[in-house]
Order: structure tokens, then C-alpha cells, then sequence
């Protein structure tokens, strides 16, 4: 099989199964809006230790750190072409440039795997300077396709 | 410190901190919807190939075990006293009974922890007996606590 047919079967199955995820497109909705919340509360744990509104505990801010690496992986099957036009805070833009949403979203998983690193290390001013690394990619993206 | 201090110390430290990770309540409840919905979203993915619905693939078994593992301990910590009066599908017996659905919860974490360890075998029919009791344990609580 050359390349490009390969490509084509992959991206084929793997949409495919994305499809088959969610039984109809308010599920997928729900699911990535919930996995926005989940990711939010557990990223503003690590940020209320980062602007010193708590007192910064290591373990703490690896645990939560860790819970948003796994998250941060999730809510994108939940963007299915079937739940553009479901009411959502999702602008229409988003879904007029979803590969400028996927390379967003490629550079918050990035940006988040760096804060996990860097909680493991339990130094302080490294978790700070990824958590706003991270937060940019976070706002660039609600700035532009979120209401 | 006597035990029964040290355990109402660290009971007050660690419901302290639950509190303060919503601002309020409606926060919690939204949190932990958002939780249950990821979590039986990943779970049903497992569910399909238990059920042969979907051909039973060992690493997407074991990613979705793995996600299912993290969730399974966050809900818990959006049942904040404070979340008792707003409606929600948690049923009034579900704050008279909270040790209950606290015992409910321990036993969830142990059989989906049980669930992902199946998964890293590889045997279908070891993922199918502890999906089984997984879903046995998801059953008791919502037949008990949910609308």
C-alpha cells in the first residue's frame, strides 16, 4: 500500500471510530464540554498555587497536573462535524477553520505535557512558567472560537 | 495526637480543601456531572466490545481503562454539602446516606481498578468479568441514589 492510500484507510478508520463514539452529536457535546470542565477545575487548582492564593504543594500540583494531561487529550473527539449546528458556546469560525482549532489544540497538549514535567520536578518557578505557557494556549483559543 | 484527633484533623483538612476547590456550588455539581459523563462515555467504549457491538482491541481497551481509572476517583468531590439543594439527578436519600454512597464509590475505584489491570492482559474474557462487576457497581448507585 503506497503512502497516501495508507493515509487516506487510517484517517478513514480513525474518524470512523470517532463517529461511532457518540450515539448521537448532544452526546458528543456533553462529553466535550464536560471534559472542559474537568480540565478547568483541576488546571485553576495548580493556578491558585502558581498566583500564591494557596500554598504550593508539590504532590498536589503533580496530581493535578497529571489529571490534566489526561483530559487534555479528550474533548477534541467532541468536536464531530454532525455538532456544528447544536447550540454551544462554540463560534461558527471554529468550525470554518478546524485546522487552525486542531493546531491549537496540538500546542495546548504540548503546552500542558511541559506543566506535568514540570511539576514532577517540584520547582516552583518552572510550574509557573509553563502554567502561563499552558494558559496562553488555553485563552488564544476561547479568544478566537469561543463566545 | 490520639487517633480519633488526628483522624477528625486531617477528616477537616481534607474537606477544608474540597470546599475550596469550587467557587460555588453550582461549580461543584457542574464538575462532577462533567466527570460522570467522560467517564461513562469511556466506559461504554469498553462496553461495546464486551458486548461484541465493536471488535475487542486490547490498546484501545486499555487507553479507555486507563481514562476510566483516573475519572473514577474525581466525582466524589462535587457532592459538597453545599450542592445539596440544587437540583440536580441526586436523589435526597444520597445526602442522608452519604457513608453509603461513599462505601458505593470505594467499591467503583476498586473494580474499575480491577477493570484496567484486565485490560493489560489482553484476555477479552477477563475484561468482560471485571467490566461486568465494574458495571454492577455503577448499577447499585444510580438504582439507589439517582433520578
Amino acid at each position: 500500500m503506497k503512502l497516501p492510500v495508507l493515509v487516506a484507510a487510517v484517517t478513514l478508520v480513525v474518524s470512523g471510530a470517532a463517529h461511532a463514539q457518540f450515539q448521537k452529536p448532544e452526546d458528543a457535546v456533553k462529553y466535550r464540554q464536560g471534559a472542559f470542565t474537568v480540565l478547568g477545575a483541576h488546571f485553576s487548582r495548580i493556578g491558585a498555587m502558581v498566583q500564591g492564593r494557596v500554598p504550593f504543594d508539590a504532590k498536589v500540583a503533580q496530581d493535578n497536573a497529571a489529571i490534566v494531561a489526561t483530559l487534555s487529550k479528550l474533548p477534541w473527539a467532541g468536536f464531530t462535524p454532525d455538532t456544528e449546528k447544536i447550540k454551544s458556546r462554540t463560534k461558527p469560525e471554529a468550525w470554518m477553520e478546524m485546522d487552525k482549532v486542531r493546531a491549537g489544540a496540538d500546542k495546548m497538549m504540548k503546552a500542558v505535557a511541559d506543566l506535568e514535567a514540570a511539576t514532577r520536578t517540584g520547582n516552583l518557578d518552572a510550574v509557573k512558567k509553563t502554567f502561563g505557557e499552558a494558559a496562553a494556549t488555553c485563552k488564544a483559543c476561547h479568544d478566537a472560537y469561543r463566545e
